[in-house]
């Protein structure tokens, strides 16, 4: 990253020294100057990395609606202080909370080794030990197609290929059916018991947690665990075999009633148009595994970093610029629903959204989704955060982040800052996802883009909104 | 892989193709041709991997004196009659069991945070949970450093450097010290429990079991458990930031009587010196953590299928050729140990030893200790498995695996094919040790440079002793 480091600081010289044309663009000259500087800054500052260390370190594993989330709302108001936002508000909400408890899961038959696994969000305990052998499902399609009834007294075991690595991450949606809706046919089924592959491209002992989905509004009635991808080749391996499976399986995990959760929100008031906003931010909460440094410590930390870079400017932008520290993403994009709820009557003021959800790997491309006179000023953009080594994706891309897909429904414009993501599902809801992941450098490089891009887009005047 | 496969392939009809020069080497050209066409054979085979996979998946994990164990031997007895070796043995010895329990160990200040754990072998129990301050210590020369009586009530935590990573391995003597001996100066100091940062080069939330030293022959009186390397991070940044840590910890580890193991022993009777033994290779017995696949089932595999295809030749080497799978390595060579007094009055007639014990990645060197006319023989080895990408190491090396070590006090000749090691305690002694981690062509390289190699030493009449 040295290297890199010094071939971008090169291309930003080169670059700010050559004179803009006149009318090619609606960046003037030092607004450039500033985002230039901004990123040389960034590639510099270890704020980044300092704020996702001392989220891990002294908060640790943040669940939605936990007391350890609560703390981090905490954690997120101090520093919004200490970096001298100019407000810094918590808006709570209400939320169901799901807590893990404890598991224990093991093979009895052909002979007893402990599995890694982990209960899915939203499973149900079991009321006491379930022992019974194992029904084989290659993957989520031989599991639709279950009779009902025909699972009782049984475990229902779904394997599934290995998720298909990508940059992109598009090999998650297509992994992550059997954890989503597995459930619901295994019940149906009348087993006592769903046991996944997890939904993770990497082949260490992790299980990767993640929520079910509802099903006509209701949840598992039976437990749900996803053992890590060996255990899976494990099981697969004796299955061919024909050895009879069978299994021991406890799991405490349950809905513990309503709680509170919360986003916290920090605002850089605009100097000209303060009530016009260009929203960024990560969420909070974590799973509890792991102690959610790629996801989404690293998130919250570059998007604070880079407006506190923007907020040492001399002057503020034109338009607020808005970090949002979502709560209860993991469990349902809660706080993002509740945010877009409860700003439901100024969610025309926001001006753009984006979400830095995707770890802490180099950014390598911008996407927008903005009105066509305003994609030419992503382009633009797009040439300045060039020296990072991003190009410019497409001009007609629906997003933003997980946490932007509430306001993206209501019209709100959005960018994407793309991000390296060829390994993130090897870590993703795993006990691994911890501070040694991150790389210091490459995490500086997320700050630079998000410092330029966003400094940018709250200095001008052009409006981003589909006509 | 495929392209070093190839590579090999060529360079081996290349070198068959040159005429021999008479009396440069004790090799015949018939010698050689029959090592070139086993490694063009191994190369091709998936023999070794089968046996690794048959292993690790039938059997699992295979804890020194388990039942696990027991099976492991009626596996390998029921393997080497099915590849038709002349004479199949159990050789069975007692030893105490030590047996891992249920472990809990998590952070109760600043916050609860699970941590990653394993027991050591030979710890002791917790009669009841502990909960008590960790009291931190750089590394272990400060904890060697405590004055007696002065951890009552505490929990001694020693951190240390991530284990240096090299080719050989020789970061693990340095880095082991805390396990071996760290619980004495603990138990010393009046601890209530030891806890060390494991003993591994990764950075993966798995823990790294493994022995503990014996002091004046009596094992620890407290819990010692090795916590993975990303815990023991958080803690040390916890400490460097002064917030009071403290612990709850409850293991049920602990020595549970004698009982029975043994070594299988797999005959290749010779054709013309039958009582000179070749001995070579791997512990059958594994840490309960993983399956044992890389240690030491991959061992197991690469010798056992290296003596099959010299078996499959239309006759039997001059020498005898003895597989061992040793029992119950994990715990202090006790197979080993076992194996040496059993043999003692024979070790003479043991002409040379090594084993494989040091993962599967690819051989790159070969080493030897044998007396220095031999040595000549073993530069012409090295000659003929070069095209493995293998080269002469040093010709005064003593060795030949820790099973070796109570041989070669009895002067047994060794040599060591050594394995490329950078990677291996990434995964030793860890949940993570599975067959995924292991990849079949190199597998079949270290095939190759066993059948190669052992059928050269086994059909020589050259002494290999030290005079």
């Amino acid at each position: 990253m040295k290297l890199l480091k010094n071939v971008v600081l090169s291309a930003l010289l080169c670059v700010s020294s050559m004179p803009l044309i006149a009318g090619e663009s609606p960046i003037t000259k030092q607004q450039k100057e500033i985002a230039q500087q901004l990123m040389n800054t960034a590639l510099n500052s270890e704020l980044g990395f300092n704020i996702v260390e001392s989220l891990t370190t002294e908060i640790g594993p943040r669940l939605a609606g936990s007391e350890a989330e609560k703390r981090a709302r905490g954690w997120g108001v101090k520093l919004g202080k200490e970096l001298g936002f100019d407000k810094v508000t918590i808006e709570e909400f209400t939320m169901p909370f799901w807590d893990r408890g404890h598991l224990h899961i093991s093979l009895t038959s052909p002979y007893n080794q402990e599995l890694y696994g982990s209960a899915l969000g939203g499973a149900a305990p079991s009321e006491k030990e379930i022992i019974a052998p194992i029904v084989y499902f290659r993957d989520i399609h031989a599991l639709k197609a279950v009779k009902d009834g025909t699972l009782k007294g049984k475990v229902a075991f779904v394997d599934g290929e290995p998720m298909v690595k990508s940059q992109t991450g598009e090999g998650y949606g297509p992994s992550n059916q059997k954890r989503r809706i597995g459930w619901k046919h295994a019940e149906r089924g009348g087993a006592s018991a769903l046991i996944i592959r997890s939904v993770g491209s990497d082949s260490h002992r992790f299980p990767h947690t993640g929520m079910m989905r509802k099903n006509e509004n209701k949840w598992s009635k039976i437990p749900v665990v996803a053992i890590s991808n060996p255990d899976a080749d494990h099981l697969r391996r004796l299955h061919n075999l024909n050895k009879p499976l069978s299994i021991s399986l406890h799991s405490g995990s349950d809905w513990k009633g309503e709680v509170t959760s919360g986003n916290v929100v920090l605002d850089l008031i605009g100097s000209e148009k303060p009530e016009e906003i260009v929203l960024i931010g990560g969420h909070l909460d974590s799973w509890d595994l792991g102690t959610g440094a790629v996801d989404d410590g690293a998130g919250v930390a570059i998007t604070t970093a880079a407006a506190k870079l923007i907020a040492n400017l001399p002057k503020r932008p034109k338009r607020t610029i808005r970090v949002v520290m979502f709560g209860a993403e993991e469990v349902g994009l809660l706080g993002a629903r509740a945010y877009a709820k409860q700003h439901e009557k100024n969610l025309h003021n926001h001006v753009l959204a984006t979400e830095s959800d995707f770890g802490a790997r180099n950014i390598w491309r911008i996407v927008s989704n903005v009105n066509p006179e305003a994609t030419k000023l992503v382009d633009n953009i797009a040439k300045i955060i060039a020296p990072l080594g991003i190009i410019r994706g497409g001009s007609n891309v629906k997003g933003g982040g997980p946490d932007i897909i509430p306001m993206v429904d209501k019209g709100v414009p959005t960018i994407r800052l793309s991000q390296e993501g060829t390994d993130y599902f090897d870590l993703h809801h795993t006990p691994d996802d911890t501070l040694d992941k991150i790389n210091p450098d490459e995490l500086a490089q997320n700050v630079a883009a998000y410092a330029a891009t966003i400094f940018l887009f709250a200095d001008t005047n052009v409006d981003l909104k589909a006509k």
